[in-house]
């Protein structure tokens, strides 16, 4: 039995309750609007989200498993546990140059750790570049802190694929300017910034006390070049700079749904980012962390395996993009995504919606990553051949119609 | 191999890289500062966290195993998994009459359902009204968002123990106020609010337009009345007007460490709320909801139980606390606290500190949860009959030093 019927409103309600503008304000995903349109059609082939199509490994899963059934269920420490910043601090000095457990906050997610920035950085007002097209995340974030983001844009063209204007950036990132936003590898071009334009950039923004936030969620996931690794920041800055790493577990370690990730930057803004994690979730889970663990120290060949896949899906959908007549396609040197043009079209989401609707084949529009890749189409190529040349089919036979 | 060295520094950095100054100006838990001062004591009774002492129920834990080993380990839906707001609905109707799905929105641990509601709700100079004292967290929150917190103090004497002058909470939530939070049953005090109480705040409320925002995290954890739960704001008010309640797996269900929580509030706020998990943590973790319905449907006897495995405790604690000189105790009627008065003592955080250093008693400092209650203990009695009577005879010996 509930406890008492509700108390009759006595004064009429002023207006219907609702959040406050600026989160009324932010965007619902468009991709999720493709995907309802698929909604109750079987047999979609699912290529609009960037997840891989691969359960986690079972060595990884197992750890968590043997923390539940060790019992435990109980809090711990709001940067992480010191097993878990260890190992993340070791494989930091591997990939990017010496650092230490107190450069590193773990979080509940790579997004998690994208929100921890904004939250220690960003105020009302800021303002915030970011090169776009961009995973739409990284612009919605700022602005729940109220920040206004600028867009600079990449180039395209059917050559050299997606390309950085330099001096346009520069120009730009004015004194005023309080943070950059940088997604390299990028989702959803795959753009990759090469190491003259990383010391360029860094130079620029240490002379104006200018922030660089870079998403690295995808700098594994690298097809060209001998590093492991695609060019970081972490790699030319000191520890205790204005640079900032957001990293997630989600792509080198096929760990989604597992919501783990974790900040690299100055011991002094990790600081405050302990503060805020304790506002925000307090902590991620011991099991979860346990498998974290396990994913850093003995994941490698996981992450390499994984590379190779998509290398080969890569290579495999992009042969057959370039076959098809009004697509302009150019293989991306990193991330999960198939970006390419579709020659004549200016209505990308009603495109992907046609697509998943009448040929059970969804693809995210490019205007969900903003104004300026409209007429441009994600395609996640973390999927088995099979998936890749019956979605190329479809698209040749949704593109006919 | 490092990718790189650090490239040399060019130009000196105009200022140590910190936060910004709202977050520098969060506060550091004066618990966690008492509990580094045990650090390398052996033996220390920990009471000072808000934390039941038992593991998570087996029959809870193992419906997480079978969700990992079953390989549900991908990103999910921004408000949770279907089963799970159903399972919720269906809860919250039982106890606080109809609820829908629509109605409720799963997040990553209850503070973070708390967090998603400043966001939503929260702006720069808002004005927030929060009756205290009260965990730090429900004050530093808005504080993230820019908010003044107004604080209004619980009345406190050694009969009555504390209880709410109404009339000055009322005069205090003006027009111009956009939010009244209220934990009842309150961390730390155990106070908990009356049905007359609560009819008289949301009709003050509704007239003024005012959001209620309730913690709702120890609604279960109640000693004295016939319901299953304390009277709850849901249980007056409509859903689709301004009250939000936010709750949290972590008490009624031994769940501390699997960081999953709730709001309820109107379908429209809800729908807002989505946007806002997205852009924080985008879900949380598959196997950890399932572990969530699983508590819900078939977790009552878990939570019956340790209500009375609380009882019992809080009697036994108050029963010796009662024969101490210059303590004053009163027990409470919900929550998992004793929070009582040290006569003469005017530095807690000093006291809290020597009692752990010298007598490995861990106990929290009144300070932590505001000035108002400087000169106060919080003992949380979670815990075993010989934990509470060693504890007990370790603060004897601690005071008469």
């Amino acid at each position: 039995m509930p406890n008492a019927s509700p108390a009759p409103v006595t004064t009429p309600v002023t207006a219907v309750p609702t959040a406050r503008a600026a989160v009324r304000a932010l965007s619902n995903s468009k991709i999720r609007e493709v995907a309802n349109a698929g909604m109750g059609r079987a047999g979609v082939l699912p290529f609009w989200f960037g997840e891989p199509d691969q359960v986690t490994p079972e060595f990884i899963r197992q750890a968590a498993i043997d923390s539940i059934n060790a019992g435990e269920t109980f809090y711990n420490q709001n940067f992480g546990i010191p097993p878990l910043r260890e190992a993340l601090a070791d494989y930091t000095t591997r990939l990017h140059g010496a650092t230490t457990p107190d450069s590193i906050a773990v979080t509940s997610s790579g997004m998690s750790a994208l929100m921890h920035v904004f939250q220690a950085l960003i105020g009302p007002g800021d303002r915030v570049v970011a090169v776009t097209p961009l995973w739409p995340n990284l612009i919605e974030g700022p602005r729940v802190l109220g920040a206004e983001v600028l867009r600079v844009g990449l180039d395209f063209d059917a050559r050299r694929g997606f390309h950085l204007d330099l001096d346009r950036l520069l120009e730009a990132l004015t004194p005023a300017t309080r943070m950059l936003i940088v997604n390299s590898p990028g989702n959803p071009t795959g753009f990759t910034l090469g190491r003259e334009e990383q010391t360029a950039i860094l130079a620029h923004c240490r002379r104006h006390g200018i922030w660089i936030l870079a998403d690295d969620a995808y700098e594994r996931i690298v097809f060209e070049g001998q590093g492991a690794a695609a060019p970081s920041f972490l790699d030319l800055a000191h520890r205790d700079e204005r640079v900032v790493s957001a990293n997630t577990f989600s792509k080198s370690w096929l760990m989604t749904g597992w919501r783990l990730g974790w900040v690299t930057g100055p011991a002094g803004l990790i600081e405050d980012i302990g503060k805020l994690i304790e506002y925000n979730t307090s902590c991620a889970p011991t099991f979860v962390q346990r498998a974290g663990v396990v994913a850093v120290r003995d994941g490698e060949a996981t992450t390499r395996g994984f590379v190779a896949r998509l290398k080969h899906a890569r290579d495999r959908l992009h042969a057959q993009l370039a076959g098809i007549d009004g697509i302009e396609a150019v293989a991306p040197a990193g991330a999960m995504y198939a970006f390419f043009r579709v020659a004549g079209v200016t209505d990308t989401l009603a495109l992907c919606k046609r697509l998943v609707a009448e040929q059970g084949l969804g693809l995210a529009p490019g205007i969900a990553f903003g104004p300026e890749s409209e007429g441009f189409v994600r395609w996640c190529f973390a999927a088995s051949d099979a998936n890749l040349d019956e979605g190329v089919a479809r698209l040749k036979r949704g593109l006919a119609r």
